[in-house]
This record gives C-alpha cells, structure tokens and sequence, in this order.
C-alpha cells in the first residue's frame, strides 16, 4: 500500500526498496546476495526479454544453451579474463557423493566455455558469421547487494559471435549497442548515452567495452547494457583458427554483449514516485485496470457496464484487469493499483454509467479524462502512447537538467563534492569534461569523489581542442564522469 | 549428410546419437555429464517451452525464479527428500574468494528453496491458491548420460503450488498432468499412458507422483512428465501454515510438476529414421524447405519463381525456407533437409515453373504430390496437417502392435528376456500385468529382466480381479511393465 513507500527525498535507497517489496516485483532470499523474482517483477522481466529475443533474432541470431559450469582451467586461459572474474567466482568442489578432480566455476559469463565448443565449429569461413544468444543465469558473488541491480545471481542474455574480419567483428558490436539503446530508449523510455568505457572500466578480455548510460533519479548512472568487441583475444586463448577465402589460416574475430534482470531495477529508479511504481505501458504486466464504484443497489448495473468496457479493451489487445473484489474499498485500490503501477485506471461509477461515460486517469501525471464509453478503445490507447512519450520525455528532461560541462579538477570537486571534506554524496549528475586518457586521472577523480569515468559518448569526440580538466596535459577524450550504481 | 546415420537396426543408440549430432542439435561438453543444447535444438525446446508456457498461463499460473543456489540444510529438512537427491549433488564450498560457513548445492529441484519462500507469503487462504512456475535450469549429477535423455544439467520448468485443501490440490495434480498428456500427445505426436507410479518409482518428497509414459521405437518406456501431489509433506517440513475460512491454522496442501529438455529426445526417438531426424510440423524450427532446380540458363527464372512461392507461404504464416546455396546439388540438399527433418520439401524445376507447378515431398512417408502454384498454401497446410496426424497414428499403432496382457512370471521373463540367462535385451515392450502392490515384486522382476512398474494406468483400475502376475497374491492394481529410459 501507497503509505508504506519511504519518500525518495527521505532516503532514496529505501524508497526503491520499498517499492521493490511492496509492488512484490521481488524478495529477499535464504541464499547470500540472491534474490527472488516475485510474478510481478518476473512479468516484467518477460516482456523486455521477449522484446530483446525478437529483435536478436530480427538481426540473424539464433539461441543455445550451454553449461552451466566451467572447468576452471578454462576461465585462465585468457588472462585478463580470468584476473577479472577469479574473486567473485562460486567454486563446486563435489559433486554426486565425491570430491572433483577438477574444480568448476558456476559461470559468471560464458565466453570460455562457449569459444572452448566454437573451435570444434569452425573451420572454415563457411562457418561464419556465427551469431549465438544464451537466456542464462549467471553468478558472482556480491558483497553489497540491492533487488535487481546488483545480486550475485541474475538472470541475463549474452551474445557470443565470432566473424570473419575485424570490420564485420566491430560493426556486430556497434549493432547489438545500437539494438539496445532502441530497445531501452523506446521501450524502457529510459534515455541512454552510448559510448565506450574507458581501460580502467572495460570488461576483463574484451579490446573495447562499448556501453549504454542511463541516469537514475537520484543522478547516479546505471550502466544499463554492454557490448565488446573481444578482437582475437579468446579465438587466441582456445585455438579457434579458420580457413580464410583466401585458403590461409587465421584466428576468428569475436564479440559478446548482455543486458540483465538490472534493467528491471533500472526501469523503477528511472520512472517511479512517492506513491510507488511506474511503469511504461509497454511492459506493464496490465496496462489498464478498472475500478467499479457502486453501492449495492447500483452493483449489478455497474459490473455489468464494466464488464463491457473490460471485454472491448481485451478485444482490442490491451492488457486489462477488472478489480471486482468486494473487500476493499475504491480508495484502498486506487492507492494500491498506483502502487503496483498501472499505467492507466479507469473509473467507473453508477453516474458515469447513466452518462455512457468513464473516468480515465494516467499513472504518470494524474491526469484525469471523461470519456464516453463508445470511445474507451481509441481513448486508452492514445493515453497509453501519451504516457509512453512523457516518460521517455521527463526522464530526458531530468538528465539534461543535471547534466553539466565542466573544465576543471575545482569544477568536477564543487559538482560531485570532496570526499575528503565530506561534502561528496551532496550533489551531482553527468559531468561532461575533457580528458587526457590517463588511468591516474581517473582513478584519482574517484578516491576523492566516488565519481567514475562511465562513458566516451560516441558522438562527441570530434574536435577535440584543450586540456584534460584533471590535469592540465592535452585532451584526447571528451568524456562523462558520474557515480554510479 | 544422411550416410553418416546408422540404420536403427544395426545400433538403436548409435542411431539415436547419431541424429542428435548430424542434425547439429546437441553436442558433448567439456563438461562432465554436461551437454550443449545447439541452435537447431534450442530452437525445437523454445517452441515446445512456449507452448507448455501457454498452457500453464490459460490455468491461471505465473512464473517467477527462485535461486540457483538451495543451503545445504534446506534440502535435509524434508527426509525423504534429501535422501532421494542427496547423492546426485553438486556442492558449491566455496564463494567470493571464501570457503562457505554453510554449503550450497545447486538446486536437483526447488521445493525446498521455494516453500521457504512460500512461508512468508502465505498468511491466510486469501493468499491461495498459490500457482507459480518456473523456468529453470537444473542439476543432478548422472554417472550414465545420454544427450537430451540423460544429463547431469538440463532445462526444465517446474510448477509449484500451495492450495486450501487436499481435494485442491490433487485437482491440481491430475489437471497439469492433463495437460503435460494434451501437449505431448497433440504438439509433439507422442501417445503416452497417463498413470500413478509406484511407491519406489515415486518422487521424493511426494505423497502420490502421476507420469506420462511414452514408447520409443526401441519399445522402451520414456517417463516424459511428472505431476506429484505432495500433501503436507513440504508445508510441514517449512511450517507453512494458512488461516482457513473458518478462522483456524492448518498447513497447505501442495503439488508439483514439471518436464524438460528430455522431452526433445523423445520426439527424435518417437519419430525419426534412417535417414535422419523426423519432427511434427508443429515444433520444427522449419516446417517447409523449398529447393529450386536448375542449370545455368533457367536459374534466374526458377530463383524468381520459387521466392514468390516462398513469399506467399511465409505470408500465410507457414515457417519456410528457401535453400539457394549453389555449392552444393540438389540431390546433396534432399538428404541433407531429410536429415535435419523438415516435414516438407517442395522441388521447383524449370517445367514445373513452365506449368506453374511444383512438387510436394512428405518427409514421414516420402510421398510426392504435384501441386498448382495457386494451391501452394492450401496444400501445404493440408500436408502438414497430415503429417501432424500421420505421426501420432504410426506411433499409437507401433505401441499397441507392442503391448501386451500378460498373466504370471513365467510370460513376463519370456517377454522382457532374462538377465540370468542372457536372454534380456532381446525383446520387450509394454506388458500389462496385474500385481499385489509389493515392492518385492517389483524389485524381483527389475533385477531378472530390467523392467520397471512404469506406472498404474489410471483408466486400467476398475474391476481388477484375480492374482498379482509375480507372485500369486490377491492383485490390487493393473501395471504396466517395460524397460525404461
């Protein structure tokens, strides 16, 4: 219910929690950093993954599934790889009543026991491209965790390619960045900057890590989504050579690229309120529900009126809910439908009834509209595209409004505040800022700020004239600094 | 290429092993017990998944996840449990770089893992019932594995769900076997006995487990589906206890079911051939393959002509594919679409272009039919419609020409062979036979001929009279006997 959500201005980290709990989108679990996918939360998770697999496949990728262990031996093959993952790994040390020969990993990724099968595929430039999607969970232990944006098992997809040129390899990752900025932007309403990590941030095995940046309201970014290209890095570590056109040897070109059930937790931090979740219409489990409001001489009459409404809606393709329960009252489901976030209610009372009419009010601004009845269908559906674009809209608002440039090392401390002098965690936002490349500048911008370098964006690095903002030597980057989640 | 399939009757498992790998739909892993489900076999899994997903969600069930990881003393909590899965687990000791205070194993199944949820959601009988699936990957460790059939990790869903009564809940049980039976025999063409199992092939854990037993060519039984009432047993084991109607505190009543991966494997088992995999229209990845013939001279003219059939057939829906590839001949292509087990071919040459005709070919029967280009959709459909029908009758025949009523032991070594005279193997089948309800027996006649009591047909128990076919007691049940999978 509406009165048990924390306010975000009382403190931001519980009010996502409470509204995680509260909508049960998700749980608490008896296993150290997991959690429970609650229906709810399950539901939405459905929808983006669904949408992401048909776009996969719409882009020539097909899906497998491969285990779930991995000889350790394999995640040491690539060295960075394996520096990368090795502290967070889950080890199973016994199984079926003995102890292993050899330990496996529960994986935390699956690139070497994917390229370990790759190179029994691949002979031939017959062979590629080859363009393989895993549905998978995955696990590396967490110390600090939080519903959905950071548990040490999450449920992700993970795309594995392997190609013929270092061209086709780098144009694939730059395509399935590109699929996700659509899929977030359009279908999430979450706006994205799309750019390149830097070496500090860039996944472990990977020549570049590409990324898709979404801030939160509390103007922390969320990495929202990655993609790599893994040049011939793991085609190099297991031996996954094949016969050119030309009729030489060479070694495969490779990506991979994941989105996880983090995106469901970015999607409540991006769009919710006081009175609990919001949701885009594209991936509410109902987009609609109706409320009846009646006294009992008028409660036959009314259901009956909204029955109608809740079959044309449902004829019409729109998922809708009619709430008929006779325990609560119309203002107790206001407030808990507002809570689960519905992006639509419709009212329905004995007066609107003798009118032909309704009451439509939208989720995301409170809105409310008379509608006759014949024009329930035509009226929902131009108030679900409405609240559509006004999520993608204010959430855009939001980051242009606490989005900066800045040029100096003072300007990035006054922004992001100095932990030193316990003034960090006061303010910040995306900070836009030259940089000279140095890892130093980087790393030292984060002790003193918590701040990190989250982005290149991939259309500002033209014309780049000036001097890093932390250290006075020559630019090369402009880059977006930002604490994160 | 369909010469590298061996005929069934030189090496039945050879045979099998042999479509699976040609056909590319699954392959070894460097991972002990662990297979690689391939595109082609994903691709059959993700249709037979969505269609059991369908299902579950028109019976009003949600899906959720649960953790991969189950603490060790969950699973001890229920004994029967723990001792029937405590062998086959993989233990996890180690995390984040630590030994573990308490180890995990990797969930065998979830019922231990959920009902600890499920006693913090169940407070009242408002809250029930309580009907939740999940899709999941799970793991057993098997000493003995066969790919899809049998191995160490599979993909599965699993249904859990908490009711006010026992009458509920055996309600419940039999109505997802129900539906496990309708989606197997009607989606997958393969007849199967609907029944109870015997107190030692039960799962444990449960108060009663109902099956679905297919016949596979071999006249081996396959268990494809399991559906268990579990009574109290779990509620018990995490005290989940619920507010009845009346005001008082009672525990829940509880079912389980689920099916797997396996279930692939026992369609290539049910229908395929000698010349490679056979797949009911309704799961194959392709369901037409359209392979144009033509030399140097016709071949833009017959490209032109068999892409429009092709347009118009996907227009209608109907999954197709249209293999142009000119490095390799037509005749090349028919095996190799045969081996894969696309259920129809069309052959397009230049003179049926000229009488704006084409062939037809029936993958099942190998059965030509020539065809008006303007009846292309129309007989397609026909012809997979047939197919669909042909596939189940042939397997129901094949099971009944393979059943048998027998009367006492002496028929029933004749029929499986004898284990001490060396005679097992030989033969076998389904043996109907009546029986005491002794686990002697049963244990006696595995040891002798390696039958098993797959399961007590339900529709077989009335009126059962005379002695037990093992032992001459007074019988109880009529059995169904058979060498298993």
């Amino acid at each position: 219910m509406a009165e048990k959500i924390t306010p975000r201005e009382t403190d931001y980290s519980q009010w996502y929690i409470d509204i995680v709990l509260n909508a049960k989108l998700a749980d608490y679990s008896p296993v150290k950093g997991c959690m429970v996918i609650r229906p709810r939360g399950y539901a939405i998770w459905e929808r983006i993954r669904d949408e992401l697999d048909r776009r996969f496949k719409e882009t020539g990728h097909q899906n497998a599934y491969f285990p779930l262990l991995i000889p350790m031996s394999f995640l040491k093959k690539e060295a960075e790889h394996v520096e990368g993952f090795a502290p967070e790994l889950a080890i199973v040390t016994h199984g079926g009543g003995e102890e292993l020969e050899e330990p496996y990993c529960i994986r935390p990724t699956s690139e070497t026991i994917i390229w370990s099968k790759y190179k029994e595929w691949i002979q031939s430039w017959r062979d590629l491209p080859l363009l393989i999607n895993q549905l998978a969970n995955v696990l590396s232990w967490e110390k600090r965790t939080r519903l959905f944006l950071r548990t040490s098992e999450f449920l992700w997809q993970e795309g594995h390619t392997a190609h013929e040129t270092e061209q086709e390899a780098v144009e694939e990752t730059l395509r399935m960045l590109e699929v996700y900025r659509d899929v977030v932007e359009r279908y999430l309403c979450i706006p994205v900057l799309t750019g390149m990590k830097s070496e500090t941030e860039k996944f472990a095995g990977a020549i570049r890590t590409y990324t898709i940046e979404a801030m939160m309201q509390d103007k922390k970014a969320l990495q929202a989504g990655t993609s790599h290209f893994l040049g011939q890095n793991f085609a190099k570590a297991f031996d996954v050579k094949f016969q050119t056109r030309e009729g030489s040897l060479d070694y495969v070109w490779a990506t991979s690229w994941g989105m996880s059930t983090r995106l469901v937790g970015a999607v409540i931090m991006t769009h919710s309120d006081d009175k609990g979740l919001v949701l885009p219409p594209t991936i509410a489990p109902e987009e609609v529900v109706i409320v009846p409001i009646y006294k009992n001489d008028s409660k036959a009459a009314v259901l009956a009126y909204a029955g109608k409404i809740e079959a044309g809606l449902k004829a019409a393709g729109i998922r809708t809910v009619l709430d008929a329960d006779d325990s609560s009252s119309p203002g107790w489901k206001f407030a808990e439908w507002e809570m689960r976030g519905i992006p639509l209610r419709i009212e329905i009372g004995p007066r609107d009834m003798q009118a032909d009419k309704l009451v439509m009010v939208r989720r995301d601004s409170g809105e409310k509209k008379f509608v006759m009845a014949a024009n329930a269908v035509a009226e929902a559906r131009n108030l679900l595209d409405a609240i559509q674009k006004a999520l993608y809209e204010k959430a855009r608002n939001f980051r242009e409004a606490n989005t900066v440039k800045l040029k100096d090392l003072k300007a990035l401390l006054d922004f992001f505040g100095d932990e030193g002098k316990g003034t960090a965690d006061a303010r910040g936002g995306f900070a836009e800022a030259l940089w000279c490349g140095s890892a130093v500048c980087e790393t030292d911008l984060k002790t003193r700020t918590k701040a990190t370098l989250r982005c290149l964006p991939l259309d500002r690095q033209e014309g780049i004239e000036g001097v890093c903002a932390l250290c006075g030597a020559p630019a090369k980057y402009r880059a977006v600094f930002a604490r994160n989640y």
